[in-house]
């Protein structure tokens, strides 16, 4: 049950990090697209190890397509993404297979699957599984963009002790989210940047890891996409956005600033423009009952400090069944953030395309763009 | 889609706030358990309206069980569960069909459903649909708690401006939860109680409303439930949490707080306690790599305030197509998130069932329990 | 799993035989939809027992719709339709509970449900079940023929000892299909529906039962319904059809007679009619490759002998352990070929609806009807 | 929706017969399992192309697992195989690209994918994506004969005018069946191999094609295996065998002959043999109401003639829309019922395995067994 998710749209993904590749298969996708190879490469490259301020390790992470594409456009069949696995070093690995890494899954897969699990690197719980879903949701993306006009950014609401304020009205336009979208360390406030980047690299220099808070809208939704409880959007994104282990708590417009606002601050009135309704102001981030209102769709997504730092930590053997202390080498991220934000807009734009293709009452690609004005 | 959920359990949720009946198709619970009614009960009067505090309507909320059950044990086929609807004013709902209520469902719903939803008593959106799922909830908490000795409660982390810190080690045990599960306000510190009955009564009077944050955890989970990715546990309980649309947010364990720790204080280090492993901090709150850890499971939901309030509010009638102000009236709660502990409650133990029934690797009921020490 | 089916719609059904009712959650049928309760009421009748040539058990089977219809019109929101028990006789069946009844779930309920089933009757394994299924399918036929000009009839291939051809293409008119649907016993020769009588009545006296295979054809499909592979009309619709525990064989088209057909013989020529593209034969049946091919759909299904008879026969005392004659009394149907004709339309209808509304792709209410020429 | 399918197992196929690669993600098989891969490899070999009596066309068929295996044991993740396509002569059928080919998926596939379906040897719709099915199923049935002791074989009933009677009780031996499962032409009867073998001699000559009748049985599962109505073991074994497009006919037991029996004669009467409840016959194919009795489950299946065949055939140009005259080159397989046989036992199998390992209810793999006697 783990590994496929959907509706409309059904992602099946594989793979373990030190095995002989990693993938998807996206199964949905609508015949007659012309995937955008550069873009995907780019959003891919967003997401890959290598990058200044990230792990070392370096991956070609180049996408084969296996099925459902011919000469460059869709079949409607599905489409069967991998990337092969060529730059692992195991052996960096095999040296702490017993000693269970602190925050990472190490024990709770080695329970789940008796032992089984490929624990080289993470196994299936690695973040390199998250590089197909990245190209799964640069696939849906392309398309909400082309039919409907969707724009996705994002930026870095929090990282260890530098923050900045949410996206207010003005930022959510599709100039800014794209400006965004083309940062290597996107924010709002100028000054921002170089602060995170001596955050991450004291992290680094100290052996140790940072986390932090992402903030993603989408522009341009239709009104009148999910559903109201189970399906609900909401429930959709969070369900995808919680697959990543990292992740450890989601939110949607004023999220758990909510509970310090009374009903007279948080409802969003509704007031027409030129014929369209739209609320004044948009607490509830673009979604009322679980239903998509045509207000920029905003969450945030808190990121835990990567798991993996080089400074020795209290442990347990599992083979000798006696507590020891770790010290994880190999190349890791001081601080996964920035790498995480592609994913986290992929999912958000798997979890929309999902919700739009799986509306079975005729809110048609021809018609739902008109429904919001 | 959106009225079905789950894998090993399923469940089909029906009915309309004014409508004859609201209700719950359960299937997948095992044969041969009797269930005890009492605690159901208790636990719907929990979410049950009318009570001090909350909103005047009263509700029976009677569940009649018309199938899977013979002589008060399960059958092992589906359940399903009707309460009537009794008690409705549809004249209060009537009057204001056309205005758009802020921050409820009024405008998504009309163009999901093109305008032929049930307004009344925001119908389908209503949070009268929740009362099934506490039945559901206290089914699958029943027999967690017979087979595998799990143990759930919450405490109130924030209502508006009151508040008190996260649980501490010390307040996890099963005396304590269980203290909390029988209080009407349940807080860890004493002198909250009145400053969350203060804080209620003053948005009764001054027709406004607040929310707030609920915390709640389960005590003496086996490990290995979940699955990596998709169906995480963090995937299945926020799934179901956010089906809620008053539920904003979701947070595990230290949740938004990892934003500004450093890895070397989140990761939390593993020891050996009589022979079972165990975390010394639980920052993960119970989770690893989308599976349970066997130390305690944590989650915070926040709330948003009740949309219903009766001061003026500025909105749009759908009929004229014009701006207009809108005065609810009818029975409304000034603050929801005492009676929807009992929800929060339900919800997890039907994602925890749901992992524990779905594991088909042979974690069987007879081993789980041993598996965790 | 057992109780939940769809993709698109989805349908929840549950209730025991001799319970307090019994029924089905049907979610994903389109809003504004008057329902026909006519034509509901009119199919659910050819279904009841107590008509002549079956079991005097009389039912009122009157559906109550507790959700998702207001003022007569589909709200978009899940249906809930239940029938109440009525005129249940347990006492007939508490007398019989140790003996299982040859060809029934007796024996496999009880292992499967550890001896917690309701054997009242059959429990959830009675035909009673399909009551509302048939509430369910008419529904969908309903929408079925209202948008897309769909007409769905059936008659009896064969019954015991009599039978008559399949469908000739001059049968496959909207007129003869619904004659067939309106006739107690449906067959195309005149003579044949004496020599059915004449057989039941037989069986009847002899206290023994027969079985039959009825065919069933949908026209006016549009070319395109349905997936490859995995969700194939062919495994939609026999998933439904095999639910029922009498239905043994389930073909399409030619079904078992391709066996000794050559390539030459069994392939359908397709040519122009008028800019439409048909097929001269149909020995397909309406489906190429999982798909609608636009023309009729046709499928046979076998029904096994009512399993309850009169007989004395063979079988276990479970509790006792030993072997043991059996006198099923109570009522019974001699045959239960006729009733379960609407239950077989439903199914089709309901598969149908279902790939209709599952389509992604665009195939659109409004445009799907023209795209077969 | 077209290429998931399972519950407790989970197949996501993708391919097309001339595009890079076709395979299978198979989730929810068990950690810690050896796979026998030269057993798999035998499993593809029956299946696989360039064997006397089939098609030229010769395919390495070489499985390459891409996850989920790790030093030949299963991790408990999701296993991709892939089989990367060597032997494509596309030449051969772009000729023919835009000329209907009757009996195949060209028109239907055409309707559904608008015009972007890869057509080139069938595509998505080619019998080559049965190949990774037969990995699937080489790996359901390994585990089943490890852990339960399950065994699968297959004759042929029936075979254009050739054909024998159905399994005997003496024939459902483990050591028949085993036989069976080695012959290039399984058959009970020694004569009928010969006749055979002329009659797919003879289509070939003659440019034509023959289609035939398959009956496969598994001894020795546990009784209670399946669910009632819908996910019956007949729902989840059909709607498997129903996705081959060749496919047109599936029946249990005694199948189609049900219609000419009486109740008296159909039913099966339960004995005690050695404390162990069975069926004196055994008509209903091992399975009632839905769920294994314990009996050898068995099943028939009707594969239409080969839809290539050399001969003109009368048919549409798409492009020109006029009709023509289609001359079929290519490698194509006079019958392709021995080549399915591995495949229709897979689908077995891969059923079986996902209703064992949904069973939510106890039924563990160490009881299982003992239940049956």
């Amino acid at each position: 049950m783990s590994d496929v998710w959907g509706n409309a749209v059904k992602l099946s993904i594989f793979g373990e990090s030190h095995g002989p590749a990693i993938g998807v298969v996206l199964d949905g996708i609508e015949p007659g697209v012309r995937l955008d190879m550069e873009e995907i490469r780019r959003q891919m490259a967003r997401r890959a190890p290598g990058q200044r301020l990230s792990t070392p390790r370096k991956e070609a992470d180049e996408v084969q397509i296996l099925s459902g594409v011919r000469d460059g456009l869709t079949c409607g069949t599905s489409i069967c993404a991998m990337i092969a696995n060529t730059n692992t070093r195991s052996a960096d690995y095999e040296r702490t297979a017993a000693l269970l890494r602190p925050s990472h899954a190490d024990y709770t897969g080695h329970i789940k699957y008796k032992g089984f699990e490929d624990f080289r690197g993470g196994g299936h719980f690695s973040g390199r599984i998250t590089a197909p879903i990245v190209f799964a949701g640069a696939v849906c993306q392309q398309i909400l963009r082309e039919r409907l006009g969707v724009v996705a950014g994002s930026h870095i609401l929090q990282l260890y002790k530098a923050g900045e304020g949410a996206f207010e009205d003005e930022d959510l336009t599709e100039e800014t989210l794209d400006k965004l979208s083309h940062r290597r360390i996107p924010t709002l406030r100028a000054d921002l940047e170089s602060q995170i980047e001596a955050i991450i690299e004291s992290a680094r220099m100290s052996l140790d890891s940072v986390g932090g808070i992402v903030e993603t809208a989408f522009l341009n939704l239709p009104a009148g996409l999910g559903d109201p409880f189970f399906d609900s959007m909401e429930s959709r994104i969070s369900h995808l956005l919680f697959s990543v282990p990292a992740v450890k708590g989601v939110s949607f417009g004023s999220g758990f600033g909510f509970a310090k606002m009374k009903g007279s601050e948080a409802n969003d009135p509704f007031y027409l423009d030129d014929g369209a309704v739209r609320t004044r102001s948009n607490h509830n981030g673009g979604i009322l009952g679980g239903i998509t209102s045509g207000m920029p769709l905003v969450f945030q997504t808190v990121i835990k400090p990567t798991a993996s730092i080089a400074r020795p930590q209290q442990t347990v053997n599992l083979t000798a069944m006696k507590e020891e202390t770790l010290s994880i080498t190999g190349r890791h991220d001081p601080c996964i953030v920035l790498r995480a934000i592609p994913v986290l807009e992929a999912m958000g734009a798997i979890a929309i395309y999902d919700a739009w293709r799986s509306d079975s009452f005729g809110l048609t690609p021809e018609t739902s763009r008109n429904e919001n004005g």
